[in-house]
């Protein structure tokens, strides 16, 4: 019976037939041990000479890493390991001798194994990271199916930039003129929470941040999320049991991978909602006190989302921000009007700002003023402001970096492991 | 209670409330009905001048068409329909009254909606459609992950062209030059399944298609899946119990929505495995014999299409084309060396083209050789060729055009209808 190696436990003292690859092998005299794997998981295969006869076993001991094979052979518990299974060999079919494999267990630079991306995915750690990846957004779909939200595909390509346009990627679009690549779904998401009440998006954004370093990823996918008759402080237990429900779902079903990553999941297992809410006054306040320079009105840097989350055990909420270093479309706080009902929120264990929300501007006047303040002409926004005359409504809505939650999870250090062919500044191959 | 209104007949006999827009009403002396909508459904609300004192009651009457409301009243069964509920207004808060809605009950171009569509959406047929989308798309992760396969998002920004080139929309990479937008990702899958197994993406793919006409869109969203040892037959069998799995999600999610589109679901009822298999020879014979002056080494047009499925309760595959019509990745018939080992799925209800597939050439010399042939140069393929020197796997794949389906499982005319916020050759607006 074929069969796939995550599925092995159900199999104990039968026989079957696994096709995938040879990961890594050593022998020793008569017996020879091989790591498989079949892109579910990896199982140690044992062949032995007495069963195999001396031509297949020479055969067996001389198979390349990454050599395709489908071994058949009947399973058996580890005698020492629980939960841990292996197969004894009974026959063995190359299918192909791998030429010398480029990517070997010595240490390669990052330039190399980039430019060898699509081998480089085999490796253990990035097959984990990939399949983390996977059970992220897999977990992020279940959340909002359960809780009511449709997707929306939002479009790519748009006419006007919701962001700063000074790092769009821009294409010609015929007769239309130029048309650029979008950074966020967002106000399209809000035009469909008027038909669907509930939505998200979740797709590749891009950013041309030219200025920025090697390190920055061009290309990148982000969740957006957009909710009617939802408010900031709704908004924040939206966000809170979505990073829970992932991170759940991580921990259910990726234990195998976790442990290639040698990733500690302690952290994890403490995320529970509530999260911890410091509104950015406090937040200044709290950082001046531990000795950062930071005045109030600035952005907060890398090393102060390190200081306000280095002891705590959830992420943390930093919300109302000063309108003056924020977009257009969000809503004025009520009892602050220097402020806006925004929030981001920053991960622990130096997983920085995982997302970025607000609740949106929904009266047509402050919006009209807030959007002419920042020297936009109306035109280009005046479908969104549409929005605000046909039964405008009070809503929120947020967006989540797919690469950097997973960063995240997963431990690795650089974010390009996260994303399976990452687009850099220096880098559009292969 | 706060509740959805696709909840209500859990809360026959309480009082609720529902926030949402006013969408139709209509009063006959002292009884008004609204017809309430909160993006998870529609429901009649009665408002009653005895109940609600004169002054509300007056005001309830001169609600406008999208005003967003937020409405208290006891729900109870509908008298006669089953299945159908109804509120009984106790009491009524306007959150804004709309100023004059642009989209009327009458007739208007496809321009001037096109032009709303940030309003159109909330219309019901556009409203029932969308839904529709959004349980396809779940569908098919669903479908997926119970078949081991794990999502892999390739990448959209690329170096070189999967298929022709003369329909890339095309950008500026910094120092790496010209860059474009996927048109698939199957190439990058078929290295991820070297180490995953079993992938599929879900993304949008761009068609710059200068001579296609105004109905066709430039944006679309695309599901690609692939498969480590999976050949010709079993590739078949995965798309069409993908089919199934979609069509049976919707016949049990999308009941309400089939009403308002006035889809006869029929057709959908009767979708099981297998569908009909025909190989291109026989598909040329056939349609010869139907009166088509179709020459076998063609591709086939609408009418083809159309010819082929009029009888059909099941969509019907076409299979094993003339290589010289096909691109080079596709393997080669082992039994017919003019052949390769392809598949089209064609719908049935005019549906045409929804799936196109095809076993990989796995062989390293034979792929190189189709590729020169081609007038490729070898070297953008360098790293695809590299996964048939290292391990190389039989495999096989194929794309799904996500709103071909939603257009023939809604039963939509216009493409254009079944994307939030379609892309065409003359419209990037809104």
């Amino acid at each position: 019976m074929n069969i796939l190696i995550k599925h092995i436990a159900d199999y104990v003292g039968q026989r079957v037939t696994i096709k995938g690859w040879l990961y890594n092998s050593r022998s020793s005299g008569k017996i020879a041990f091989l790591e498989l794997r079949d892109g579910t998981g990896f199982v140690q295969a044992i062949a032995s000479q007495a069963d195999l006869g001396d031509d297949v076993f020479s055969r067996v001991t001389s198979l390349t890493q990454e050599s395709s094979i489908i071994v058949s052979g009947n399973v058996a518990a580890h005698p020492k390991k629980e939960g841990v299974f292996e197969l004894q060999i009974l026959s063995i079919e190359v299918v192909q001798l791998a030429q010398e494999y480029p990517i070997t267990p010595k240490e390669h630079g990052p330039d190399f194994l980039l430019n060898n991306r699509h081998l480089w995915l085999r490796s253990k750690r990035q097959w984990a990271v990939q399949r983390i990846r996977d059970v992220v957004i897999d977990a992020i779909y279940e959340y909002y199916h359960q809780n009511d939200f449709i997707k929306i595909d939002t479009p790519i390509i748009t006419p006007n930039a919701c962001e700063d346009s000074t790092e769009l990627f821009a294409i010609n679009y015929f007769d239309e003129g130029e048309a650029f690549l979008s950074q966020s779904g967002q106000l399209y998401l809000e035009a469909a929470i008027m038909s669907v009440g509930r939505a998200f998006d979740f797709g590749p954004t891009f950013r041309a941040e030219k200025s920025k370093t090697r390190r920055h990823l061009t290309e990148f996918w982000m969740m957006d999320a957009e909710a009617a008759y939802v408010e900031h402080e709704e908004s924040l237990q939206i966000q809170e049991n979505m990073i829970v429900h992932i991170v759940q779902r991580c921990l259910e079903k990726c234990r195998q991978e976790f442990q290639i990553l040698e990733r500690n999941t302690e952290p994890l297992e403490n995320i529970r909602a509530p999260f911890i809410r410091l509104t950015y006054t406090e937040a200044i306040k709290r950082l001046q006190s531990l000795g950062s320079d930071i005045q109030f009105g600035e952005d907060l840097g890398n090393d102060d989302e390190g200081l306000l989350t280095e002891n705590e055990q959830v992420p943390v909420f930093i919300h109302k921000w000063p309108k003056a270093i924020k977009p257009f479309y969000m809503k004025i706080d009520p009892e602050n009007p220097e402020l806006v009902l925004n929030n981001d929120l920053i991960g622990i264990e130096g997983a920085g700002e995982i997302i970025g929300g607000s609740q949106r501007e929904d009266d047509y006047e402050t919006l009209k003023a807030r959007i002419e303040e920042m020297g936009f002409k109306g035109e280009e926004y005046e479908w969104y402001l549409d929005l605000r005359k046909y039964g405008s409504v009070p809503h929120s809505g947020f967006g989540l970096g797919l690469e950097r939650v997973v960063r995240w999870i997963s431990g690795v250090e650089h974010i390009r492991e996260t994303i399976p062919f990452p687009r850099l500044i220096n880098r559009l191959k292969p």
